[in-house]
């Protein structure tokens, strides 16, 4: 199964969420993680699109029907090389006794505590993937009340842009 | 307008994501972030969705079409206490001359950089959308040369936890 991450730029419009993700679950491909944010174009929104497809000719297929859309700007795939990060909220069971343990571990990752009552503290951290399941099983013994991640966010390295411009047939007549 | 952010549990299945963005656009409302991500149980998806929508009977509608779908198993509406937060990578244009005044602005919000190349440098931080608004204005005069944000992530402070265990009906048979 390969893993492939898509970034993909589209129109900031209501619908275009729901197309591309029904192009996936059409075809019955679970997205891993789906991301969308504003761009320095306020007509444009980015998404990150992580999803395992183990046929290089199906990935193919989905991202010529993605091109197909009138609302899709640009499409590139990344490599390895790209920046990809996430960034994930862990709210930890943790007393008096175990505050400090707990907080050690928070140090060790650089992560932070963004919250901290008398039962629990709610911290912060960011990183590649694996950084974040070593985070969570390194807590889990202290007892994890809720967890929400954001999804992979990647941009390509060096000073290359993806550009962030509409087609010209789709420029605001 | 009023601006509601939603934590939603569903089933980590294909088309759920279809579902429930379709519900918003439906109707016309612009999803303005959506992020999904794991949860301790593998079966259990957690989504954030951040949507303005003016009428809170129109609210009130949505909520309950999302508890309609089989795949939607708790819904909760954050409040403006809860922890909410944001990553943003942005790749930003640098030469020699101007890196260490770059570098400035990235120690002044606790931003880190993740990749430097002779021409351009990516950085990475996390906050509100607030902070997150200032640090691309700051970093705007130096050209931005492209940005991917993470939408919001959010979870209620204190102890308590949305529980994150299935519907008794939509236990595995």
């Amino acid at each position: 199964m390969n893993t492939h991450t898509l970034s993909v730029l589209v129109a900031n419009a209501p619908g275009v969420l729901t197309r591309v993700a029904g192009l996936f679950s059409r075809r019955g491909y679970n997205i891993e993680s789906l991301t969308v944010g504003p761009t320095l174009d306020p007509d444009v929104s980015r998404m990150t699109i992580v999803a395992t497809v183990a046929d290089p000719a199906i990935l193919e297929q989905i991202v010529k029907q993605l091109n197909k859309l009138i609302e899709v700007y640009k499409i590139i795939e990344l490599d390895a090389g790209a920046v990809d990060r996430e960034l994930i909220l862990l709210k930890v069971y943790c007393t008096e006794s175990t505050r400090s343990s707990v907080i050690d571990i928070v140090n060790l990752f650089r992560a932070h505590a963004v919250d901290v009552g008398s039962e629990s503290i709610t911290i912060e951290t960011t990183g590649s993937a694996e950084k974040l399941r070593a985070i969570v099983e390194l807590l889990s013994p202290y007892g994890i009340i809720e967890m929400a991640t954001s999804g992979h966010v990647a941009l390509t390295r060096g000073a290359r842009a993806m550009a962030e411009t509409r087609r010209p047939a789709l420029a605001r007549a």
